[in-house]
């Protein structure tokens, strides 16, 4: 755990330089209510009861300020050189660290867009401000926003390997559930196979216990976060899932169909095949345009297109979206320019980042198709993480 | 859970109508990266992706704004008469519902000094003063840390009996802990067993795995959020637990404290014992001061003078938090007027709060002595939940 933090420190003090920020600093308190998203990257899973700032330097001094009871477990880590200890007040340490390191620019953890910049809370940030007043540290706070998109979309080798893994186990609980669909199962029962599967490997879900998986059949069946119901599977129904598991601290986000044939079919009917296909053919539309500088908006369009194209409606989310220690993992996405994304969708890709790429149509009479694939970002394009479905499954 | 929701949403009516504010608004983001502590109360455990706004009026009429793949869970809650499903933008039916119900106070969830009521971040609070930017509105908006300090403090009896519950789950594997006490066993043995038998009862920990529990040996142990080391048992050491379980999203928090008698003793020598008798006093001395009304300063102060009276130094920290769905719950405290606490310790004490009790002390050559007890405030003062240690235990 420690070298995974020395290791994205480095990575921090580097991405710094590159954008010349001398300081970033990320200012909390209680985390154990409250956490700043970007702790486990740059503290681990310790939590801090004090009002903390963790300070680090272009320069690659990395300092911690935190109350007493917290200074063991600081000094542990092994990447702040310097753990200052408080008990009543943090503010006459935190305002001598700056005076000595006089930083031009001091970025803090603030992003209209990317939540994984913006665990500075409005009270918090009160609270900084009231310390920092009437010098001339408050004129040269900046947002941390292009640090962290940075630092947490710029995934480690370890890192990859970890999201690999959670989808290696995701696919393998994937095999399982197919063998057990049979007519008159309901979607309950279903979740409750996959989850009986994550506890049995000792794993954690990717996302809610209500909404991982997504088991959804057939027609009727309410796509989205809703929870798997009393539907039971009907021969003619397509079988959705969204599902994913967490290894390791890492989650895996996948999508997956199934049909079941009718007692007189031999595959799948032929809007059936028809909506596989074009999911199928959006996914990789989306995959051959993805490599570092292209903007994920221009990823989005590819894949909506496609879907466009063919004669289905729009689907009103977005392509893609980060993933790493969360299963939407904050920084630019694969989206269209709709307000609720910001400028989000803008973002150039950058190597050593995940996406998923999740194209989805509903077949009238039949279902929901939506496929979703998990890439990485690679020096002149990406590779699949997860092994894409390229055929309909049948059961 | 749904029930739950219902009766934490009808205290939050009541206590606007106390508080006479119009509407609080908790707007969020993306919660699953991070979410707004206030929402397992208002919302519960499921997560919302999009910008959404849940809304509670004073009238009783609640509004929850959400993505469309979220409305079918919001639904589900049926504590939101009004479910809006938006796709691309929040804004227009933000502000609709804001010019339907035209309120004079718009309470929002940031706070300099209560974590559990700062839940709104920097930049997403920016999004919403840009989404009401020219409107009245955006002069209305105030801080809902008072609803949020007597709605999250205030625990209902079924959150009372939940906090109890966990408190005696925690005191079984305390009593099944010290029967492994002996000669030898290091702190870090100690802690594995504890985290085993949380396990094995299908519990999770109050606070993180590194230090929960924290377990200290005799003099040379650092006290603190320290993770439990080599230090193995021997004879003549106090032994210092601070330890709880969470069951069913309710936390208890408790320390003890464990003599091991060396060979020709009896009891634990005198220094030991008056180390105990004090904090067990200074305990004491908190425990009649609370009651409805008075402020955390003074229980504060209480405690605090009986350990100072005695000849110890003064305890660095506070001498109690409220405890509920985290074991640092947030809202007031039992606290000194120091910097970091900032007006915490003046509020006033309310019926229904749950608080730790936890004085210490350091006894120089055989370890520290504190004792963390648990009580419920009520009508006239306040009762334990927590069987509260009142002698040494001896191993």
């Amino acid at each position: 755990m420690n070298s995974f933090i020395k290791e994205k420190i480095a990575q921090a003090v580097f991405i710094l330089q590159e954008q010349d920020i001398d300081l970033w600093l990320t200012f909390v308190r209680e985390t154990s209510v409250n956490p700043d998203p970007i702790l486990p990257l740059i503290y681990g899973q310790s939590s801090l009861t004090r009002p903390s700032a963790l300070i680090i330097h272009r320069t690659g001094e990395c300092i911690a300020i935190v109350g007493r009871i917290d200074a063991n477990t600081a000094c542990g880590l092994g990447v702040y050189q310097q753990v200052i200890e408080c008990d009543a007040e943090i503010q006459p340490h935190l305002l001598a660290t700056l005076q000595r390191l006089n930083p031009a620019k001091i970025a803090v953890n603030f992003s209209q867009y990317n939540v994984m910049a913006d665990g500075l809370s409005v009270g918090l940030f009160e609270v900084l401000k009231n310390m920092l007043h009437g010098t001339e540290f408050i004129q040269r706070l900046c947002s941390s926003e292009d640090i962290i998109a940075a630092l947490n979309g710029r995934k480690t080798v370890r890192e990859v390997a970890l999201v690999r893994a959670a989808v290696e186990a995701t696919e393998e609980i994937f095999e399982e559930t197919y063998a057990i669909l049979r007519e008159g199962i309901s979607e309950k029962e279903i979740a409750d196979f996959m989850h009986a599967q994550v506890i049995k490997r000792g794993l954690d879900l990717a996302w809610t216990y209500e909404g991982c998986p997504a088991v959804n059949y057939g027609p009727d069946s309410p796509v989205g976060h809703a929870v798997p119901g009393d539907i039971v599977l009907q021969r003619g129904h397509i079988v959705h899932f969204d599902f994913g598991v967490k290894k390791s601290e890492y989650c895996a986000d996948i999508q997956r169909v199934v049909y079941m044939l009718r007692t007189n079919e031999k595959t799948a009917p032929a809007p059936v095949q028809r909506g596989f296909e074009t999911v199928r053919k959006a996914v990789e539309a989306a995959r051959i345009k993805i490599k570092p500088g292209v903007t994920g908006f221009e990823v989005d369009q590819a894949a909506r297109y496609a879907i466009i194209q063919a004669g289905y409606p729009e689907y009103q989310y977005a392509t893609g979206h980060q993933l790493g220690r969360h299963a939407h993992d904050g920084g630019g996405i694969l989206g269209p320019h709709w307000q609720v994304y910001g400028s989000l969708p803008d973002a150039e890709l950058e190597c050593g980042q995940i996406y998923t790429i999740e194209p989805g149509l509903a077949v009238p009479g039949y279902g929901y198709i939506g496929l979703e694939e998990d890439v990485v970002v690679t020096g002149n394009g990406c590779d699949y993480l997860s092994a894409p479905q390229k055929e309909l499954i049948y059961c």
